[in-house]
């Protein structure tokens, strides 16, 4: 049976979520069920636009701690870490069953960085990946040890954004 | 009618091919139309995966110089050169017919490192993109002038990759 990798799109640029679809949609056209888990995302906000074709295509679709606390002032540190931690005992479910070729954890990096997840549950995690399983991390900032666990990083370096043109995200760009 | 912006995946990390193919799928549950234009790949060996998969959602796709002579010692350069000038004009009349939301120029970026494609060529071409089409053109080796034109821009950085301990190119993964 092939070894399943961990790959990780880091960075401050765009691309990393979108690439870890794309990867999705490479690995759907040679037959792999594919599980995507999103976290500090409202999706009738961000994903709208990737989520329902992704679930149409097959793809399941999970959302955990869909709030952070930039975007939702009324929510509270606690609340999210036990979404995150929820997300966490999901995502070893899904080990355990074997269920998945390739599981996506997007965001996953922003749950570390912002401090809702600790960096030695998501190793704990790591290390419990099922031998033949592509896991893929997305999110800027993923940490030094986190990075150390995978086979596969690509920096997402900004070189350029609308952004910085004043425009904001718009819909089938950003979201 | 909102402005189109031309955006550059570069750089010699993985997701390049992937983000743009994210992006697809993004806009595509916005209602998009979208065109997926690959140069350099022989569709029978790379891009198998997602291209199938592209095509069911209804994305209408085209391929150009479909070798290399990296991997096909046989084909001469002035043939290359010539598939990727049908691949020019290809993309003009598609500019002309304002028939897309979105157009993906996959690897082009290839085309014009290795001198198949003149770099006026192609600034002549982003001159004409319609005002509100979305244009994303992907590929190592983007130069100075093109980056120039693009409002959004990501460099793709290798920091770790399969390749580097004798992984090779794996089905569902790399093509």
């Amino acid at each position: 049976m092939r070894k399943g990798l961990i790959h990780i799109y880091t960075g401050d640029g765009k691309g990393k979520t979108t690439a870890s679809i794309g990867q999705a949609v490479r690995a759907l056209g040679h037959g792999f069920k594919i599980c995507f888990i999103y976290f500090h995302k409202n999706p009738k906000k961000f994903g709208s636009g990737e989520l329902k074709i992704l679930k149409d295509l097959g793809i399941d679709i999970y959302g955990f701690a869909e709030h952070h606390p930039y975007f939702d002032k009324d929510i509270t540190f606690d609340e999210i870490r036990n979404e995150c931690l929820k997300g966490i005992e999901f995502i070893e479910k899904t080990f355990n069953e074997n269920k998945y070729d390739m599981l996506i954890l997007d965001e996953i990096n922003i749950s570390l960085r912002d401090k809702f997840l600790k960096e030695k549950e998501v190793i704990s995690l790591l290390k419990k990946k099922p031998r033949n399983l592509e896991l893929i991390l997305t999110g800027r900032g993923a940490s030094k040890n986190i990075l150390e666990k995978a086979d596969l990083i690509t920096e997402m370096k900004k070189i350029k954004h609308p952004y910085d043109q004043g425009i904001k995200g718009r819909k089938g760009m950003e979201y």
